[in-house]
């Protein structure tokens, strides 16, 4: 199966890197919107090519995985390619994807080609868990909890306080919030009762650190309805410390069965993951092959996790499955 | 959904126990090899009918869950009602799967009805955290641990031991070789390392202790690869203490990314369960409302939970899975 890259950064390079694990998979192209000669892949031997000649490979490549930001690239790049190719996004703004769906699919279904969206482990894999969960324990409650892992959005949002050189975000589970759920209890959590947010900062010399910290706690949607705590730290620390992106989390589904309710069943998914985007690029091509083969049978349209039939994604024959995998 | 329960044990009470939480679901009727006169169901009002006349029903039922033992009863079961009815089975003889998909296969294929073998959590939804785990990471070590939970198999092995009136065994994933897993180590694990076996006894008045002991320990099979522990208990005790049938495991997908495996990534799927039987009835009821909309698609043959797209499962429509679900 030849797979394009569309878009060169953290995701893309997992992405690379999981098609190497795949093996019938191969890369076929990396398309980005910088000079493409700028460009070091970590496959050697493999074209990069720019953005503007995507339309050039229409036929060589079997499905398409957009590495783009969720907030202004993927709304207008993945109903565009959607338009040429079989594609693969990780669209994230949960609150958005039925607008980013609706588009993707109209431009799949006018061109015949077949779309999967908001893939990768959240949404993508927590999304099956919470799917699973809640058909299996009907009567329930579900929670999710994030962490410990490292925030891309609340990162960028430090950064753009004055005087702030560098910031890292992690997102912390609150232990206790944990262990309740995970116990079987099913009580109502606030945001705050759920998550911390721990920052790491490195602040320019002269600048008003205990500024930056309120301009942090208080920020809206961001800091806010959480307890958060702010560390400064030097450039040094900031790169030996804080150079990996760890991230992952739980789904936890706690439900009841029997006559009256007296018997706790608790169901939980749980990621601990050393590189986020490494995960994340192997999920989206595992997707990218049930695409392929949804593609092959004249299956067309936008698709989600939630339609691809776990056989789909696997290479291997679904005899063997069966005999040694169910 | 008319769903049909064909005999009625632990399982089957937590298959109705489960309809009754799925309102599109409805439960048509039960079916018994025993006299249905000496039924008491736990939804007043529903028919209980002799096995012999099940053919009665077709056309009245939509799905029937068939509610007996892998080995002896599902083997012939399945394959005769997948002949008249859309059917879903627990059949868990892992080694001996392939032998029933062809019986249930052929008889589903020839009748045009649909089949769904081997659900419920092992296989089940432990073989779907095997498969989402294996394809998210190619590069990696499966560890399914068992437990703590009851085993009825092995209760029933050493109840069949003379001198012995009761027995509960419970199966234990050792906690050290479950941490090791959960922190990322991709150990060889043999049988022994994996789980011990506890044994609680009722014997006979005057029984040999030590000899139905040595029985247990040097069971081929079920005990001699385990370090296995027998504790004698009064009736009473066994009635306080064990009345319950608790359990639960993990599947653990340990696994690599990064162009030098430098990258450690561990999905762990887990179930806590206070019910056994009531948690897999639940989970074969979820998966008869998509054997349901498949043969309404005209989708014949037998599935496996491998086959099934999630959204198939939901009662909620898929725009809604979709905006709030992903």
């Amino acid at each position: 199966m030849q797979i394009g890259i569309y878009g060169y950064g953290n995701l893309a390079r997992g992405v690379e890197d999981a098609i190497r694990r795949n093996p019938d998979m191969a890369l076929a192209a990396v398309f980005t919107r910088r000079d493409p000669a700028a460009l070091r892949l970590h496959t050697p031997g493999v074209p990069v090519v720019a953005a503007a000649q995507v339309g050039d490979w229409v036929g060589k490549i079997d499905v398409m995985i957009v590495c783009g930001g969720s907030a202004t690239d993927l709304p207008v790049m993945t109903p565009m390619l959607a338009a040429q190719f079989n594609v693969v996004d990780s669209y994230d703004n949960h609150s958005r994807i039925p607008a980013h769906y609706a588009a993707v699919d109209q431009a799949a279904a006018a061109a015949g080609t077949t779309a999967l969206i908001s893939c990768g482990w959240d949404p993508g894999l927590f999304s099956l868990a919470r799917l699973y969960g809640s058909v299996a324990l009907p009567e329930g409650s579900d929670y999710t909890f994030w962490g410990r892992g490292v925030s891309q959005g609340h990162s960028d949002a430090i950064r753009r306080i004055p005087g702030v050189l560098d910031a890292r975000q992690y997102t912390v589970p609150v232990p206790g919030a944990v262990a309740r759920v995970r116990q079987g209890e099913t009580p109502a959590l606030t945001t705050r009762d759920k998550h911390t947010r721990e920052c790491y900062v490195v602040a320019a010399e002269g600048a008003d650190r205990e500024e930056i910290r309120r301009q942090i706690v208080t920020m809206p949607a961001y800091f806010a309805d959480y307890d958060t705590t702010v560390t400064f730290i030097t450039a040094e620390e900031m790169q030996h410390s804080h150079a990996g992106l760890p991230h992952g989390g739980s789904v936890i589904r706690s439900g009841v069965t029997g006559q009256n309710g007296e018997h706790r069943q608790v169901v939980e998914y749980q990621l601990r993951l050393d590189s986020n985007p490494e995960f994340t690029g192997s999920v989206l091509v595992a997707f990218a092959r049930a695409v392929g083969r949804l593609a092959a049978r004249g299956v067309h349209g936008c698709k989600t996790v939630l339609d691809i039939a776990p056989a789909d994604l696997s290479l291997t024959p679904r005899d063997e499955l069966i005999a040694h995998m169910l």
